[in-house]
């Protein structure tokens, strides 16, 4: 991680970590469970003693995360790649020769047609991983033109790989494509993905984000990455 | 609801959506708390007690859940329009004059740049709206493309209108087009998607359904819908 830790810092890390996968396993098991209606309640109000806990002091949309850094592209809350959110597998993207690459196994929470993953899971997790792909070559922009083409269903409960590369860029636009296979034959692509990633205009930042703040409360915009962080190194 | 429904199923449907709806509110509160790690941490132990409650008795990914009937398409699991899905906003996709339509508003934990919906949470969405559009249709198929463009932001804590509607048939093919909206201007579309869905052929929805069994452990395979009830018909 780029960004200096201080012991709170790393403290904080460990503790949103921990709730994320605790978050995580209870939204499976609740998409799994054959219990009776007494017991799903029961299950119901302990998550709502436990949000009850976390509501006493919350941020606004417009405040980042205390641990969230967009120039260093660290979100813990991401959907699809961060540690904190029980909505994310999640992916640890990885940068790779030419790109960037992760694995990952999605459970029955994901699923679309039986035993299959949701179409728009896939759409969902190639974004991110397209995203990833910039920023680890340096860039930065916000999804312009997504193309996605499904060539057999991807199933659940089964070891995948996802990879993405950028290809050309023109001016403030990168084509970048990527794939979706089974982790035992990476190059035989289930669903492949070519988009079109903008940077935007200096103007266009300041209309989209002139409202957001750092949980200090300091002006904080998302812009092209000092260094690619959101991207393990692979070591 | 076109299943007939004891006084059981709509008790477990009821305990099912109050699941589902408090999941969803802790996974809000999980990513805007500002609490420390020693309250975090007891949130994820509050959480590890609710999920060993639900995993005493679990499905396997073979077995639909008891409340699913996937020829009427009625998912509560969905990740997108499922009532149970703590993953789904979730999506009330209603039949309207020439397609569908839902209202949604999506908060933090669907977050991509600060304070806009993620990019691919844009395709999740309408990828299932795009579905559902070829279910009210009397179709049923899986995404054989899809293909978004992306115009503007889609920003948090706002009312949305997503719509979608079938244009061609041809064969197994059907082509549907969609978009995500402001409520306040439905017709400028933030994002518009163009999708083809593809009706598999016996012999596959025999390869990749062949293991699906109902509750009771009869097979069961999703086709061709009799009616349209995973859409409500706005009454």
């Amino acid at each position: 991680m780029a960004i200096e830790e201080t012991t709170d810092e790393a403290e904080l890390l460990a503790a949103v970590t921990e709730l994320g996968a605790a978050l995580r396993e209870l939204v499976a098991v609740s998409v799994t469970t054959t219990v009776g209606p007494a017991e799903l309640r029961a299950a119901a109000a302990q998550a709502r003693a436990a949000a009850a806990g976390l509501a006493v002091s919350r941020r606004s949309r417009d405040q980042l995360p205390a641990l969230d850094d967009p120039a260093q592209f660290r979100r813990v809350y991401n959907p699809v790649s961060g540690v904190g959110s029980a909505l994310a597998p999640p992916l640890a993207i990885r940068r790779v020769d030419g790109g960037v690459e992760a694995e990952t196994t999605l459970g029955l929470p994901y699923e679309g047609p039986p035993s299959y993953v949701h179409g728009g899971m896939s759409a969902l997790l190639l974004d991110q991983v397209l995203s990833s792909a910039a920023h680890a070559a340096g860039l930065w922009g916000m999804t312009g033109r997504l193309e996605l083409d499904y060539r057999r269903p991807v199933p659940l409960e089964t070891a995948l790989l996802l990879r993405a590369a950028v290809g050309g860029r023109h001016g403030r636009r990168v084509t970048i494509s990527g794939s979706i296979a089974l982790a035992e034959r990476p190059d035989d692509a289930l669903v492949q993905a070519r988009g079109m990633w903008v940077t935007p205009r200096p103007q266009q930042v300041e209309e989209y984000f002139r409202s957001i703040t750092d949980a200090a409360g300091r002006p904080s915009r998302p812009g092209r990455p000092s260094d690619a962080t959101a991207v393990d190194d692979g070591s």
